[in-house]
């Protein structure tokens, strides 16, 4: 035998390998989360290699039992990967060989390494976020960070909740995707050996079969969903981060984060600095990254297998990690951060009701426009004789326009204004609480199915 | 008045604006296209309008016949945008005020422009590409560029056919979340004046509305899924684009692409340049950009609406036209290029089949990674000796082993080898036009739903 | 003649072109900026055809007159592109043949278009921000978004112009690898008449002659190069852009923004929206997505012209163009942004200055980790008490640390802290002045060199 | 003292820290490659802050002896990281309190954590590829991968090496940014302790010191600019890879890669694949993703600090590693190809001399458009007649234009037509030389620098 030992091209190849080169190429440490899965599938291979009359009886039960030992040594952590080991699934085979001789080399038959290594990736948990419900607490709304109208914090909240309800709809999607069978499909011309690529299927329990071979042993459309969904749902979570930061400076302090999410300074004994949310807003960019580096991996790539894809599952695992992570840290921060009310009442300044103003000059039977104006003017009349608008007088007011009347005074009030917004998915409490029913449907739907 | 004329800040704006600033911030070339849309907008908003009683049936016919005016002119092309038109909503409304007055000014209550924005991006058109059946012609598979096994030209067809019914399902699933309507979510705490958001929803076909206010005003996912989605068919068209340029060339000289999807060399008279498969190569590239653009914009923006947000609408016009110009001219090059079977033919070298020799031997019996080192043995014997596989003596294959007879020369057929891969998706004959009539019918079921 | 007419393919080619795919290839919208340094290259490139012995005198007098109207043409804007013309090269070559006869077709000898189009993008001017001189000016300096030690205002504009010096480094950097002359390198191979290049370069003006023909008719280095940096600079500013907004939040109220940058809102009339400093934090995205492209297009593509090149110059001008749009807006914002001293004293709590509290104890000895400890224990003890920590009477600071003396008053005054810090780059008025001093000085050097 | 022990927030924090959150912040396993650096850096404070009279001479040679410990320690292996260790810094700062007691604590003054990791990164080794001499050696040369002109190998392979000079040279440009020393910035506001940071410096052998504290604590321009040349970088191995991976298939045949920078397949014995080339080529998609992400992670962060900077190392440390593993196997896979000579002369096939047939007619006088026009036919008539374009005979050439005389049969010899570019950069021998020359001047010179 060549000096490569077992190593499968030991037939025709001649030369050694750069060790450099194996680094680069090696994907073992990587590899290891998948060694469970790798089992299931020899088990569910040799099953549809004895029906298809490759394996004996006698010879399929030698094989079960082998993986069933391989197995255990993996969960019990004394499985020995040695350097000769290229991957997970020559890991695998050489240990299997070791246990029982020769019959162990019946088990690849028909399928390549690309082929192992893409049945079984596919996985992953969800978060959806608390709905908190101090659904009286009243702060500014914000558009470009400009104080804008009232509005319920529990509306604030939502907002984020629906955005998250997209990218968990989103995930379920995909997973249809993920889950359909490539094994079968060989190198790439499929399977010689009249292989029942359904029995496979059930009983590897996926949903469907890959259509065509020379597809499914390169695409990647998986990873690509999986890390483009991610990215989206990281910059939703940054979003809501960077809201979070901006209302627990002690300028806004409308919040205070719990000791456990935030960190001290080594250098400024007063510090207390939101770690948590700057973290998560971070890792929208590290996942982006993951993606960019994917897609920029298959642009322009021939057909079928390129080492090149090697890139895949680093990435994948990757995300999913930082995206359980992410998550969890996301739902301590929300559940445990408190709300000041006191800080937020006291920002809700009367200029946050002029669009108000403007409304109650329409419900008076002005065109809308002209009633913004109007609005305005009062805005640069108060700020001009340095008083709130709520302090103009009705004398001030009539100098603007004449259809102001007394009635105006019930215009600011905070409470009235947000209790205007009845329509679905405004902030009146009637439409806070129907979407926050909504959600609980939709959470108690998906909680059905899984 | 102020200076701005009917600029809507003019109550309370004292300043002008830095004329760089404006160009920066104008968004009417690219808001052109919106025209249409903006103005069924307005019509069903406006019958809302009438029906929660803020506009009479007077006003309401006044409006409706006004818009109609207006959408006549921008279809003949005669109306004409002025320099203080923000953008395409403003443009409309300045209009319709000088054709109907001061009566205009009632249908902006309630609305936002971003409102008006966002209703009115749903859209697009696909092309799934031919599927030619040239079934009979074979030429080499290739894993890492190097000839693999040999398959059917359809078999490498389908295999990006395939890849692109991913595509289109994935177009498919977005449009729901696109069709929602934003329309009532006002600035951002909603809509004050008891609109019926169900209405709205009904009169402009939309499948749902949005679930919360703040979220409503400034989600842009639909514009990130999109991308998203476009950059994954681009990827996969510059996979296809490769491997065609591959085989274009003199050297592979597999396909002979039509002088219409090829450009001459203005220095070497007998180039030949497949420019058209470059080009959708590089608009991969184009596509990615913008999407990298839009959540490098989205990532850590404060909630609800922002400035930053203007990007969306040039990339979402930039990536519907790229695509649906590159689908164009990907259906041309394939539906006109050439099939050269005899240069396919040529290079159906006879080391192709190694991977059936060692399938010859388990067949007799040895176990696969044995019969893979054997055959390997047989390919490094060929080599040394000058010749090709097929031409060993049996002599010299039973020096490698014992189990190779005389019925060892009918492993040397192209044909017999394709027709090996019988399991679905496979490349024999009947898996191929199993997949065929597989892509058909998702075909005409896709075009009973359009 | 062919029906193409004129086009250079005509001998060869049978087919017409797919007009979707002259629509995608066309790049002569964008050319048209290169106009004018097309024509000086044709006229330094036919000086040295004439040195080389290709054109006669007379001929190269016939060549440059026809040149010289053909400029006319374009500055004047009669110049007349019409459909055949594939880009601005064609385009003037077509007009040459009909101004001074076929005499023009000799124009072009050995050289490839992509030569031309080559030389002739470098460019670019750069804009660095005032250095305004509120030096006594004192506010919160945050890290974290957490108040953290008292600066100086300048301090803090000059932290945004150090990042600036930077980016105007790197542009002076790139420069000189921009200012390389690839003409006369054919379409790969070389120029084949012995051409003078360094003639070329002195008469083009270029730093240096491109070294390998192959590499020169395809790098394009100095897109990535100035793409990269423009990205670069583009962060920087958009950090900028995100520290003016929240300091002119409300809350914050540091800064009042000119109304000439500032929009208001078409629904609530009090709305001041600094949609300038969104606008350029959004461009950092635009221009990085442009990045990406370039680099996607580049990734993996087979050596010398490829059409996916193509892609290159529409990034240019658009990140140019960018670019100079984004720095006179950001110039005009900071030139007349209003600065609230009051709000900025005001926001200078006293436990900003618990670090000079540790300081304080490390001057008294104690290692500086024991200190940082006991000055938090004084935080705490204030929070506990409800006071702020200046409001701490001796008796309490003592029961934390024995060291703590009657002078410790002294540590509470904000202009005393920041004068501590006289170390280069530091906060004391002396530093800054210093770092004032530095700027200027190359900001003249930079202007003596242009 | 606090349950958190020694941890720096002790003296203020009440809370615990969530177990995912210490996960998602800690960069130990990252930082351990900093240790030496890091000791270095304490060293030199050390000094600056007795010379500050912060410390006395015994405290300086208790702590310096600590710290040489310390990294005996690390440098034996045998330094033990505890649980409770942040990072790098507080795990050598608790060592050292465990070597020399309580004074360890002085060293801490007046630094940051910030301002310890970012002193120490800078680094990098690069390798410029070996430039072979297989001078008399031809092939085709490619435009849009369609056979051009002819070409030496040698003037290929410069092609790649020039472009790799780029970025060396750019490499060399930013070490002077990298260089930079922003110790004694502090916190944000400088360092309070009258440090001299021009002795910190010249102890530290930095080029300057950072100019303003502010910027010093936050920038990342070293990692964007060292991760923007890196991709460049990896952009032209990419393209280099995809060249040699085309050339050594079959079909071209030009190249044969040494077994050591191949693999074979576990299923097709006859497979040779070109591993290394394409893990080459896949790297620059993981090095942009690293650039990639961290742009985003920068992007609209407000000033100094924030925990989103975290990121950085990781990148630069994969990116580090990534480069020099490429460097290293694309050095071998370049040094130990065998160029197929044979293959590449049955490639040079007559109809890539056209170009050499138009400039024959143009030195008889004919107009370049004309002489390319009367080509282009003469490889029209050829491909009707089903010859090769050098076996027409002359009376077909004369048909095609009177000029052609019994001189023509000298256009068509290969090395004739490469000695034709003589010009600077171009394929004739004399150039190529030249070029060679060039390039071991620039070797030397940088070796002479370093």
């Amino acid at each position: 035998l060549a000096p490569q030992g077992d190593k499968m091209m030991a037939g025709r190849f001649v030369g050694s390998t750069d060790p450099i080169m194996e680094m680069l190429s090696a994907s073992i440490t990587v590899d290891q989360r998948l060694s469970e899965v790798d089992i299931q599938g020899s088990m569910a291979y040799a099953k549809a290699l004895e029906k298809a009359g490759i394996l004996s009886k006698t010879e399929l039960e030698k094989i079960l039992s082998g993986l069933e030992k391989i197995s255990e040594e993996w969960s019990k952590g004394v499985f020995g990967v040695i350097p000769t080991d290229e991957d997970i699934h020559t890991a695998n085979e050489r240990r299997l060989k070791e246990l029982i001789g020769d019959v162990a080399g019946k088990l690849h038959t028909g399928r390549s390494r690309n082929d192992q290594v893409w049945t079984e990736s596919f996985f992953f948990s969800f978060c959806i976020p608390p709905l908190p419900q101090e659904i009286d607490v009243i702060l500014p709304g914000y558009t470009h960070l400009q104080k804008a109208q009232p509005i319920r914090w529990s509306q604030f909240l939502l907002s984020h909740a629906v955005a998250l309800t997209r990218d968990s709809e989103r995930l379920g999607e995909i997973k249809k995707r993920i889950n359909v069978l490539p094994l079968g499909s060989g190198a790439l011309a499929g399977n010689p050996l009249e292989i029942d690529r359904e029995l496979l299927r059930s009983e590897l329990d996926f949903a469907s079969i890959s259509l065509n071979s020379m597809d499914a042993v390169s695409e990647r459309d998986f990873v690509v969903e999986l890390l483009s969904v991610a990215t989206l749902l990281m910059i939703h979570l940054s979003k809501m981060a960077e809201d979070l930061i901006i209302y627990s400076t002690s300028e806004f302090g409308f919040l205070t984060l719990s000791d456990t999410y935030c960190s001290g300074s080594s250098l400024m004994p007063q510090k207390k600095n939101p770690d948590s949310l700057e973290l998560i807003r971070s890792k929208a960019g590290r996942v982006f990254g993951r993606l960019a580096a994917i897609l920029m991996v298959l642009k322009g790539l021939p057909s079928t297998y390129n080492k090149d894809l090697q890139e895949d599952k680093e990435a994948v695992f990757d995300v999913v990690d930082t995206l359980n992570a992410v998550l969890q840290v996301a739902t301590g921060v929300i559940s445990t951060l408190q709300i000041n009310k006191e800080s937020m009442e006291k920002a809700l300044s009367p200029e946050i009701l002029s669009s108000d103003l403007a409304l109650y000059l329409v419900h008076k039977g002005m065109p809308f426009r002209q009633a913004h104006i109007a609005a305005g003017k009062a805005v640069h009349l108060a700020e001009t004789k340095g008083i709130t608008i709520n302090n103009l007088s009705l004398e001030d007011l009539k100098s603007i326009s004449p259809l102001f009347g007394s009635d105006v005074a019930q215009v600011f009030s905070v409470v009235s204004s947000v209790e205007q917004y009845t329509a679905a998915g405004g902030t009146a409490k009637s439409s806070v609480s129907a979407q926050i029913e909504q959600l609980r449907e939709l959470l108690k739907r998906l909680k059905e199915q899984a």
